[in-house]
């Protein structure tokens, strides 16, 4: 075989997002079961038949890769290629009929993300990135804003409820920044920020299949996104993400959450 | 001129709502010059040109009827009709490119809202109702789901930042509430409750401009809406808000917030 480059791969992810999209949108505002996972958190049958889906074609197209999803677990291999997928981001989102849910399928090589897809089925947008290449927003190239000052700058804070339980001292000198400062829900953030429509992300409590997808698409849009620490993204991370247009106002974030 | 029933009125907004979606979306993520209003919230081209093109809808159908617009204030007269006009509800959200901007065009009748409209120029949706019908999307009928538990409902608190720094305990009990319970923004979330997607909403800080639009669409599909004392809305309501799928849900929210 040879060799896969990280483009070949984010384009395998954007077409397994195609094949697999009809099967999340047949159950979106239909009235279908919802049973309720140990956490609580609810669950679709979308999300289990969408991941099959997704599942099925890696199956036809990289049987020796291995692959991380939400629903069905790890299925490691020999080889350096993992896929990473989250089938419905936004559960709540998909069940309350709020058409911002998405699909995530990112690729780690070596376990670093070098590609990765943030699909939107219901609005019928596909981000997409990848090492060593930009970022795109269905084929267009997308890049953050040049923006370095947190006073000119539009943040999101995913999920606040967490925040405001778990983290009101962090929450409250957040909520000092930003031109705009908002809160907001799921992988939508991420993709409006790597389109330059937003410039800073913060959230906690995401899983590997939360934020491995969405890595890639941020860094070749030319963001940064690590975990409140600083550190680099990786599978053990502990699920706290910064993510920002750029270097000044990462670290100012940063400087707010240390 | 022959009698204007509630239902003459909706339609009339709904053709009106269709008539000025091109100006808004015409400036959806573009470029465009943002100035930032006395109270800091961002305000585009499109709200000012949007609120034009009803006003002049509205002057050449309605010329006696009065007009309250969020961008142009207050024409009164000394007709029992008064227009209410968002021309862009969630500015945050056009702004940051995020689908879920809505257009309001509600009516009083003699100082009771009695028609409204709840349409979202990005997604291609019109929630519709009058006093007397039913309420609609796109036309097919829509009404709230009879959820009367709490544990039972989807609670969504929109603007919750707000809550966060000045309602800390009010937040606190509500965020024991709901079987799915979330921070949300704007408009949304009232053609939510009025499509049975989702059971409650809970905000404070309204305009006249924001609330009486989308009384009749949530009591026309079967809803209940107050202000935090349990009153009905009207022009000098104090901005705060509860909807309510059911009475029983519309009290034990209420309960919580008194």
């Amino acid at each position: 075989m040879p060799h896969i480059t990280p483009n070949d791969l984010m384009n395998a992810a954007l077409d397994i997002g195609a094949a697999a999209e009809p099967t999340a949108l047949k159950h979106f505002r239909s009235d279908l079961a919802v049973e309720d996972k140990p956490d609580e958190s609810p669950v679709t049958i979308a999300d289990r038949e969408t991941e099959k889906r997704i599942r099925a074609e890696l199956a036809d197209r990289f049987p020796d890769h291995g692959i991380f999803g939400e629903e069905y677990g790890r299925q490691e291999t020999d080889s350096e290629f993992t896929w990473i997928i989250d089938p419905i981001d936004g559960t709540k989102s998909f069940i309350c009929g709020v058409p911002l849910f998405g699909m995530l399928i990112g690729v780690l090589e070596a376990g670093e993300p070098v590609a990765g897809v943030i699909r939107m089925p219901a609005l019928g947008e596909s981000y997409a990135g990848c090492r060593g290449g930009g970022a795109n927003l269905s084929g267009a190239a997308i890049g953050c804003r040049q923006i370095t000052k947190a006073d000119d700058a539009r943040i999101f804070v995913n999920e606040a409820n967490q925040l405001v339980t778990e983290e009101p001292q962090r929450l409250a000198r957040l909520m000092g920044m930003g031109h705009i400062f908002r809160f907001f829900t799921d992988c939508y953030s991420y993709a409006l920020l790597a389109a330059g429509k937003i410039d800073a992300v913060v959230e906690m409590g995401l899983q590997p299949y939360d934020y491995l997808p969405v890595a890639p698409v941020i860094e070749a849009a030319g963001g940064i996104v690590t975990d409140w620490q600083g550190e680099r993204l990786g599978l053990h991370s502990d699920g706290t993400i910064i993510a920002a247009a750029t270097p000044e106002l990462h670290a100012a974030i940063l400087a707010q959450l240390r």
